[in-house]
């Protein structure tokens, strides 16, 4: 490819509505145009990046077995509702009405399209298991699209399916899933992404894993021991928090003047947060109706766990008024008569004596204990786990909190799917039974941004060799000079004879202009022919990192680049 | 892939709501399954063959400039009411609103989509010309979807749009395109595609061609002369015919009682059809007017070049009252006093006297003569063309009608799309001018599905070596034995070492079960293994055509079979 043909711009100023670098260098680089509201259009060099991605993909979903399919990206209302969730999932499903005045909805995951596609086809156990997995279009109507490829509407997305006559064989592939996705992750150059235990949300199942990069602007908050190998998305991690008891006091009613959060109520009575008890006042989304979260004043509740516990969408009660039993800002447990749901955090066990609201204005209760003065109530774990909290598999006080983004993620979804969706096999003995089901997906555009995210410096892109847009890249300056077109257009040829993926700036352009726009096509191995190479009778080869530059001789560059691409290829596998 | 692996079914029985060959081949072979009206997803094998001409469509782009891109399947309305066509087309274009209420579009063709990436990324005469396409997911709300892959809702398309600096420029590169699809069509096995001259219709411009594969069950009607190389589709053909003048007459009155078509009244009055006017009325879209057209009693009206004429969107009229100056069943252009819009077919032009209705009930005129009774009038081309009438480029009386599937087309578009959406470059002088465009279109399945029409029989498909499923297909026979079954593993084995694409039958059937499996699998080239050719010490390699069966000795089979894939290979280019 010439340069001066390639369709796209690339400039020197970052938009201002671009908050992380993927983000801007895309833009900048002529990778991506937004078209609207989380939805864009590719340049080449972003779709070339998909396409090896994609490969990588294919090659890897191949190699444990799977068989590529498409499913459509239209579908009709009636397979997901045959799934329950055409009701059950959110405005982010985007439902539509053909010209017929039929429903239908746009693909966000395809476990119904999956479902549909076995049903009717798999009717022995003799075919089972088998994986299938598409490379496809996908809308998720996200209410806050951002950071250009990172959180879209519309994405190319790999989702993979698997069916299998047992838990213990789901659970098996399950793990062959897993070492696949290490290694793509690590063939695209982000060997450093972890998994995390994660939340199913609407896909049901109770196993699940997210794949993580670990970066600043990740949207994920993950919890990671740094003494053992526990990892968790902040959603599900357990809050293991060590009891700090104080001796115990009789229940006593104190006089607190204007102080209506725990803060203040502390600071009013001399004690820490940790010796409170605080409530956290939600709404159920069904009814509206209050759910009242009691917790150690000193965390936070985590609205997932809390989500999964009560199984409703909730919301934060945006204002309380006074009212059954409600006296807001004054919200205790102790003598609390409310027709509101009340939910207790176990965080409020052990500590002996606790300061809470008196249900009262301008009133406080001194001395709760919680075990004897609430003992019928279930403890839950509704705290969010914090930075140095306790970590729930070695117990060490060496929980450390990161952001993330999530790259892939894989699911044990069991036989949710499969029995909604009536889908049944004969087992050896005849009898009809439910597969069970694995779900395994990986976003396309998230996974390039995701790499350029890792792979950066503050002139471009740093594209590992095995999805660079290109693998070599020629900037011929002075091209205008006979001497340096000639030796520039012989390198040219020679590459592509050679078989590299080679991009030719041939344009009449300065040097800063063609290494700055290098630098954003961010291509790996870089060879300058100029005026100045050429009287040493040279190419200048280098990397991208310039973490080598050195001069070939002119008749024996295009070797040198070729063996250069291939030693990088071989290092990532 | 062994078979016995693969997920899909094959089965004997077309169903009932198949009517051509491909569409019950495709279900019955295991290759696609529907979802709804218009939607299917389809297996590996389907998807292996759309992946192979999606090759084949990259290359052929690539090699003319193409750059591969990849535009958002939604897009908001916007962008289409740029260009005018959000109102302008008709329900075909799938509106649906998001989630915030703001109108979106799902894609049916990417004009607008690929303005806009061009808008603002191309300023200079220097970046143009230049092609870029993509292979995306399609949705047209096509009224009638039918035949399997043939006409479908949600489809794979590639398309291509150019941007030129003159008309001369694009029609050089028209040509370029035009030699491409060529190419493309050979490649995947249906060299005996023939280009059409075609109406432009929604996408506007003048000059357009379709890509037509010639059969029975084409939806498109095709007129193409015998003698000399005139092709176009019927909606655009040129109605010539040779007038049968008959002398002058007085035009005057004659009692037909209840002649109300003009086959009656010919019959009545003795004469020939030719000898006639009719009307045929038809009425406006937008307010439902009338619009009568006459023409010559033996002619049909042509409605593509009627709207054309017009303007604007008609439909037949259903029912006619009287009123207005029409007296339905006696409508004549002589004496005629509507409101209604006339529009007059040249075909009556040149015959001298002609019957034709009254404008009174039970009446008609005998010796109208258009040019003497309507002399202001316009006479226009608005009749079909048909068997055996006049080439409009030779002139003979040698036109022939067939059928044929549209398997791409290209779309001279002029500036419609650049100036409705100002898209501007500066030309050498710094003037600033509109680019013109073209269109190139190739729906990938239904391309698939027309080359098993032309290449099936009673068995299955044929698919040519280019896009089959897979290149070599192992039946072992009787593979419970363990020397087949070592043998048949070996050359499978064999031939994945030597590269050859190849499905390996293992599954513990009958050879008569294996055999029809394969011939619905369709695989150019078949090798058996059974305990008779082990007694020969031989593997059987038939073609799917059984154009050759030999005997190999068995360890020279796979390097016989990869010979002769790289022959069937090498013929298709």
């Amino acid at each position: 490819m010439k340069l001066s043909q390639l369709m796209g711009e690339r400039f020197k100023e970052t938009p201002a509505d671009c908050q992380i670098a993927s983000h801007a260098l895309m833009i900048r680089g002529g990778y991506i145009k937004h078209v609207g509201n989380g939805i864009y259009s590719l340049f080449t060099p972003a779709k070339r990046i998909m396409a090896k991605i994609e490969k990588i993909l294919r090659e890897e979903m191949d190699r444990i077995g799977g068989q590529e399919v498409l499913f459509p990206v239209s579908m009709p209302a009636a397979l997901w509702q045959e799934s329950g969730r055409f009701e059950a999932v959110g405005p982010e499903l985007l439902r539509f009405k053909d010209r017929g005045g039929n429903d239908m909805v746009l693909g966000m995951t395809h476990e119904e399209a999956a479902v549909h596609l076995a049903r009717g086809t798999v009717k022995s156990y003799q075919s089972l298991p088998f994986m299938i997995y598409q490379i496809q279009t996908k809308f998720r109507d996200e209410p806050r699209a951002r950071g250009g490829l990172i959180r879209v509407r519309e994405f190319t997305m790999k989702d993979g399916y698997s069916f299998h006559t047992s838990q213990e064989d789901l659970a098996d592939y399950y793990k062959e899933v897993h070492a696949a996705y290490e290694r793509i992750f690590a063939r695209v150059g982000i060997p450093e992404v972890i998994s995390v235990a994660s939340d199913s949300g609407m896909m049901g199942g109770k196993v699940s894993h997210e794949f993580m990069l670990l970066t600043e602007i990740g949207e994920d908050t993950l919890c990671i021991c740094e003494s053992c190998d526990f990892r968790s998305n902040m959603d599900v991690c357990e809050c293991v928090v060590r009891p700090e008891p104080s001796p115990a006091e009789p229940l006593s009613l104190v006089h607190t003047p204007g102080c209506k959060t725990i803060e203040e109520v502390a600071a009013f009575l001399g004690a820490d947060a940790k010796s409170t008890c605080k409530a956290v006042v939600y709404r159920k989304n069904s009814d509206d109706s209050p759910v009242i979260v009691f917790l150690r004043g000193d965390l936070e509740v985590n609205e997932t766990k809390l989500r999964n516990y009560l199984k409703e969408e909730i919301h934060p009660a945006a204002e309380l008024s006074e009212g059954g039993g409600i006296v807001p800002g004054f919200i205790g447990p102790a003598e609390l008569k409310t027709t509101a749901a009340v939910v207790f955090d176990r965080s409020l066990l052990g500590c002996g004596a606790l300061i809470c609201g008196g249900n009262k204005a301008d009133y406080h209760y001194r001395g709760f204990c919680p075990e004897r003065d609430i003992p019928a109530a279930d403890y839950i774990d509704a705290a969010k786990a914090r930075e140095g909290g306790g970590c729930p598999k070695c117990g060490g006080e060496t929980l450390k909190v990161s952001n993330g983004i999530e790259v892939g993620n894989i699911f044990q979804l069991g036989d949710k799917y499969t029995v909604a969706m009536g889908m049944q096999y004969a087992d050896a003995e005849g009898a009809l039974r439910y597969p069970v089901m694995g779900c395994y997906g990986i976003g396309v555009g998230r996974l390039a941004a995701s790499v350029c995210e890792a792979h950066n410096d503050k002139y471009g892109p740093v594209w590992p060799i095995s999805i660079a847009p290109w693998q070599a890249h020629i900037c011929a300056i002075r091209s205008d000079e006979p001497a340096v077109r000639q030796a520039a257009e012989g390198l040219y040829k020679e590459l592509l004879g050679r078989g590299v993926e080679v991009v030719y700036d041939d344009r009449p352009v300065s040097a800063g202009v063609m290494f700055s726009d290098a630098d954003l096509l961010g291509i790996p191995v870089r060879v300058i022919v100029s005026p100045k190479t050429l009287e040493r009778g040279a190419a200048e080869i280098t990397t991208r990192t310039k973490s080598l530059v050195l001069d070939s001789p002119l008749e024996k560059a295009a070797g040198a680049v070729e063996g250069l691409v291939k030693d990088m290829l071989e290092k990532l596998g």
